[in-house]
């Protein structure tokens, strides 16, 4: 399963080098995770409505091709891995011409807002548990 | 009482059209509210820890002279206005050379963190409450 | 003319506070110009691409609702006052059940890019002259 | 050489999750770069005003522990890899207490500002060519 997600680039999202600033990829990929988790029937604000929060634990990018102001970017997001506790998502970013300009992925914990303390998805979110174990069959 | 904060330039802050990007003044004026507190020795976190928030209820901007990365700018800050509930501060920000860049004010109001729901600061942080009303004596 | 543009809320955009941080409707309001350009038929992509930049000088923002991640906010953008140089946008911010979040305005100049000197808009893009007047006798 | 620099954190780069946005870290590695190139004598605006800019090429951050509002991190620089052309930093970031809050490494190449072509730094800026290849043994 993959998610594709349009993102019109910002002018408040270029520096002087003329181009995205490349720290803000990684709000795209945030994107692509808030649409990913829609999409599953799951939208992540109601996780944290129950008092889950799923912060990063490790992130990486390449930068191939810089975006700029004008562009519409695509970004494509889907789940690796998934191990009842920790998920990695991989995304991909392509211009409108379909040249690829970031790829990444990132890997998450679901854990209790506050103590940070870790908890089982598939006690506590059944649905979203089995989302991701078919998100991840799809892929492999 | 005018109190006195250097912001160094990000490359973060930066536009495309080579200066700051105008919604990142907002930031430095909070940045200029917090240095503010500290100094009148109420941190802005130790008032969200008592479960109050001071969200801004109208801001204004003028904008004179662009920074640029490399630069450091000097920011100014000081109540004009306090009246138990709301507080008016105004702020002023120079380049290294003295010239005026960005004068502004903002509008706050002190309110229970969720409820949204307005605080006397008076009762709440009597100690807070004098330091805004000797603030504001000074400045006129 | 009144442009509409809606705005999904991102996880990046809100603060501690639990909702939108205020700098970010600037952002926002951005987003309202670029689309009513695009409108009106001349993008600010290619205003700069001939050189022109057009700065902010002065923005005004009256908060009356905090908006919250999972929302989706509509921005609503139209020209208040142009005189050949300088343009005043106003703009609406409503949240999905359409009750007021956020209004302001903004005045801009067009400026050569680099030399920040003012140009006459009637001259350099008459169609884009034309476009702002009749956006502005519209409202009026 | 091992370049240090505080930042104090900025309310404005927390996000609902009451700890600083996670994409925020990626600019305060930006501000250990700025430092580092201040201290081995070549800013790096002034790269910049010679038409060479360093775009990020690949970049990945290990997050360990969450900094809040209200804390001063500690950021830590050093180059890991310099072969004329790409040069690697790492970074590591403590909070006050000097546990590890955030790691990462970015890897950049220097490129004509416009064309993105590379350019070799020992031609064009020697003197930043010796403080990277010193810079490196100081680490080996």
């Amino acid at each position: 399963m993959i998610v594709e997600t349009n993102v019109e680039v910002r002018y408040q999202e270029t520096d002087q080098m003329g181009v995205v600033y490349h720290a803000n990829y990684l709000v795209w990929f945030e994107i692509g995770r808030t649409t990913f988790m829609k999409e599953v029937g799951f939208p992540y604000y109601r996780m944290e409505e129950e008092g889950i929060v799923a912060p990063v634990l490790d992130i990486q990018v390449q930068y191939k091709k810089p975006l700029s102001y004008g562009q519409v970017a695509n970004v494509k997001t889907w789940v690796k891995e998934y191990n009842g506790v920790k998920i990695t998502y991989e995304y991909e970013i392509t211009n409108e011409n379909g040249e690829l300009a970031v790829t990444g992925q990132s890997t998450h914990v679901c854990v209790k807002k506050g103590s940070f303390r870790p908890i089982a998805l598939r006690k506590k979110f059944p649905a979203l548990h089995d989302a991701y174990l078919n998100a991840v069959k799809d892929e492999s």
